[in-house]
Order: structure tokens, then sequence, then C-alpha cells
């Protein structure tokens, strides 16, 4: 089968290397005889699309790499498109997207790194951290009490990949784990699941809320100004999905009016936050750079041993385990 | 048995309550029949303390309620002296205490909450979050990478109640614990444990050094500039002993000179830290103000459950667990 991976301009600590690609096909030497080509310039993808069984890339290239129309004609014999990222938002709508090529997502390569952000940011918010980065930057010594986790209520909403790393380690510490999904099943590591229409009644009895959602259509603007004023007094909220799945305004007024206790925000809108946005400054926020779920060391042999088990069922003919539906968006 | 509450005057979120005992008591029926007083000022004290076989209070009154040469003839019944701390550091030296009166600790009340603050402060380290703290104070957006913490090396002084806590919660996350303690004695929740004096072959191994020790003539200076010199380049640093235990001037040269990649102390030289003092704007630097191991929901019933533990133990004539050594200081 043959392979292309279409790697970044320029981007050194992401890029897939050849030496990682030998490392993921000794752990699966099923797969060592596949046919792989490496890229990162224009003239790279065009000299190896014509012939690509399967494109591995960034998905912030996707659209460019692929515009509405251009396939099949520009890869006849591609089945497959993997991307390097559990979030698709920056290539919908699909309408390039024909049929006969399978999309692929990266989910399962970010639970852990973004679990132990979770838990991290969870730790942050109960144990006033977000207060007592603003009284450093005062130089004001004064004490906040705060308890254990054990016992307190956290809502996630999303239990996929990365929020379900965060409901693992956040009943590890004793929490109730709340899970909040499109549909309602189950998920191992909540002790209630609930479909995301009935969010507005479960809010009120939020310690902490995280958002570990997909940016689609249904989860753009979710969490409303409306949706803010329901969660308790002194709630602390985490937000590593996307910007847009929150009104941003709306977190930072209720941090600056007490109703919110903190915030750990690893996206926002825009990115990059422009230097003199209100959001560096606000009282209670800590922002992060979108870095909640990429494992530096990890991440490029979890993306190679996950596009490996898809392969695998390709050759197989059974369903692709991380295919994205276009309808749903992930 | 005749028992004496002495409150550290107008602290009302720490003082123990009547209300609390009672619950205390539900929980130790055999305590139920408890002769107690409570006081917060001197006239209360004096009223009790020549009737009471034994005192609960806090530490930093310990000098000041009985002064060298007191004992035993202030308090001639008294068999116990509980106090509310697990440092008993502000007490020191013990020459005010006759061999007649146990003098207990409250190790094991911290354990949970330190514990979860300990692996708090490590997520924080690894994930870069004093660098982005200082980001944020610039509005600057910066990504900086990280993995996770699987099979890094945390190596912790002193695994008692509060580094034990960390360490069982540092195992949980894949970690390497390497204790180091006064003598050798393995530690459950550490794969190895090794004596104080092998400390400098033991730092430069590790990828975080935790100070969870408590602070005596033995560990006063414990972590010197040589030392600190002997942490691998970017090491991350918690402090939640006491402030004394390292070279304080020492560690902020070496956040300054990037040699250590963050620190997160509790504990300061003074307390509190002057708004002028340089810890609070040295780069890679978090400070808290001593609040890292006091549990606001759970402190004081988990404070009479222990000091009941002991009493029991008094009245079977078993050793008091939670006693002191003048000698050791913990």
């Amino acid at each position: 089968m043959r392979v292309h991976v279409q790697n970044p301009p320029g981007d050194s600590e992401f890029a897939v290397t050849e030496a990682q690609w030998r490392d993921a096909a000794s752990r699966s030497p099923d797969m060592a005889g596949l046919d792989v080509t490496f890229a990162e310039d224009d003239d790279g993808f065009a000299r190896a699309i014509g012939e690509a069984e399967v494109v591995l890339t960034f998905t912030r290239l996707l659209k460019r790499r692929f515009p509405k129309g251009a396939l099949p004609g520009l890869a006849p014999r591609l089945k497959v498109i993997a991307t390097t990222s559990a979030g698709l938002d920056p290539a919908a709508p699909f309408d390039w997207l024909p049929d006969t090529v399978a999309l692929l997502n990266n989910r399962g390569t970010h639970a852990d790194k973004a679990g132990e952000f979770g838990i991290m940011a969870i730790l942050m918010l109960l144990n006033h951290m977000p207060a007592f980065a603003d009284q450093q930057r005062r130089g004001e010594w004064k004490a906040r009490h705060a308890s254990t986790l054990e016992g307190r209520r956290v809502v996630i909403v999303g239990v996929g990949s990365l929020g379900g790393g965060i409901a693992r380690r956040a009943r590890a510490f004793g929490m109730r784990v709340i899970g909040v999904r499109h549909g309602s099943d189950p998920h191992p590591d909540c002790d209630e699941t609930h479909p995301t229409d009935t969010l507005d009644a479960i809010l009120p009895g939020a310690d902490f809320l995280v958002l570990s959602c997909p940016l689609t259509d249904r989860t753009r603007g979710l969490l409303s100004r409306e949706r803010i004023a329901l969660l308790p007094r002194g709630a602390g909220l985490v937000n590593i999905a996307r910007g847009p799945v929150w009104d941003q305004d709306a977190v930072l007024d209720a941090l600056e009016a007490g109703h919110l206790g903190g915030c750990v925000a690893d996206v926002t809108v825009p990115e990059p936050l422009p230097p003199d946005h209100r959001m560096w400054r606000t009282p209670g926020m800590v922002v992060t750079p979108h870095v909640s779920s990429d494992d530096r060391l990890r991440y490029n042999s979890r993306t190679l041993d996950i596009l490996f088990e898809n392969l695998r069922a390709l050759r197989d003919g059974r369903p692709l385990p991380n295919r994205v539906d276009p309808a749903k968006g992930y």
C-alpha cells in the first residue's frame, strides 16, 4: 500500500520523521511492507499524491491540499486521509470530501495528555491558583483555604478521548463525574451520562465544568451567557475544546462579577490571543496557548500506531475505528 | 478524663468548635464521656489548665502557654499536649517539656490535602504553568509543549504524612518515586527509599524534587546552593516543608539563570513574604501563602479523630501513635 506523509512546512517539533515511522513499523511488523513517502512542501505533495492510497497530514492544511472538487481527480487511488488532530473543525464543511475517501481523525492520541492537563486544571481551580496568581502579581500574601476533590462534582461536556481521559482521573480522585454527550451512551469512567439537551438541568449542580467536546454546528456557542448564569456561584470552568464553544465575553464578565470562581482556558477567540486582549488580565483567568492535548514525546508514535490500526482494519475489510462522520463533524 | 481545647484568639476558620467535638464523639462513642472545656483567651486558659489532663492547642501558642520551667507546676495533672500542626518547629527546642508529658503532633490530618497539592504542583511544573503565568503577565501567546508524568522521576525528601500523600498519587500517575528519609525504611508508595546522607548522589537523576520534611536541625539548609547545582537543568522544585529547609536566594538565582525549570513554593522566608520581595517576581516561581496542607472542610474532624485515637491508646496503656520525640523534633 502506498502511503504519503505530508508534514507541515518548517514544523520540526511535530513533523513525522522516517525514524518514527520505522519505530512504529517495528511495533506493527505486518505494516513493515508499506511503501511510504515524506514531504513538507507543495512539490513533494504534487509528486506523491497521484499514486497515494493513504495520506497522513495536518488538519489545518486539508482544505488547501484538497480544494472542493479536486477529489477524486487529484488522487484517483486515494482511499484514506488520516489527520493528526482530534478536532476536524478547520476542515468543515466537508463538501470537498467524496464518499469514496475515508477521513480519519486522531482520537486516542490525546487521552493521557489531555487527562493530565484536565485534572491539573481542576486541582488548580480547587486550590485557588488563579486567585493566587493574581495575588502574586500584586505581591499580596493572603491565605485562601481549600478542601480536597473527594465528592466534588465535575460535569464534563464531551466524553470522547479528551474528556474520557479527564473522567478517568477525576474518578481516581473520588470525584462525582457527570458526562454530557451527544446521545447518552454510558461511559465507563462517568457516574452518570446525560444527553446534551439536558445540560440546563445539570449545570446548577456542577462544582466544576469541563468543555472537551468537538466544535460542530451543535456545540458552537454551547456555553452561552444564560447557561453560565446557571452554574453555582464559585464554580470552576475549564475549556480544552475550542474557543467558539463558549461565549467568551460572557465568561470574562462572570469572572469579573465573581460569579465564576476561576477558569483555565487552553483555547481562546481568537488564537493567538492578541497581547492587549482583556482575557490576559481578567481576574481568576489562567490562559495557556493551546497546548493541553499535545504530548511532545509520544504524539507521533501514537499517531502512527493509530494509523496502522486503521490500515489493518482497511486491509481486513472491517470498519475503520477512527473514521469521521462528515455529517456529525467528528 | 479532663480535656481542654485552647483555640487561637479570633481564628474562626480553624478553631475547634463544640459542634465539631460532638460530631467526633459520635464517631468515637467510647470517648463520649470526656469532660471538655473550650477557650480562646488567657483567662480561659488559666481557669482550665490546673485541672486539665489533656490540652489540644495550636503549635504557635505552645511556648507562650508553657514557658520553660512552668511545667509541671502550672498543670500538675497534665499527661498529653496535642497540637494541631504536623510540623512542631515553632515549639523547638523542647526544653520546656518534662518527660512526664507526651507531646503529640497532628500527622495524618494533612495527607490527602498535601497529596493533592503536591501532585498539582508537579503537573503544573511538567506543563510549564509557571512560564505560562509569566507569559500571561506579558500578554504573550507562545506554545511550550510537554509530555506526561509516566516514567518521570520524582525525589521526595520526607515521606511522612505529607510526602507519603504525594508519593501515592505520583505512583498512580506512573511516576518513578524515590523517597528520601531519615533512616531508610522502605515506604509502600515509593519505588526506592534512601537515607538523607545519600542525597547528593540522587539529585542528578531527579526530574522533580519535592521538599516535604519537618524542619529540624538536620534539615535546616538541606537544599543548599551546591545541591541545587546537582539537579539536572530544567528540573522542577516543590517546597511544602518549611522555608528554612532550602537556601531560598540560591533557588531564586537558579530560576533566574534558567537552571531550574520552575518552582512551586508554599513556604517562604519570611512569612508572610513582603510585597516588594524578589520572590514574587522571579521568573518560573509560583508562590502560594502556606495553604498546601490545610483542608478547610475536614481539618478539625480529622484532628479530633486522631486525638481520640491517641487517647484510646493512653487509656489502654499502648504507645501514643502521634507522640513526638523531642530529640528528633518530629
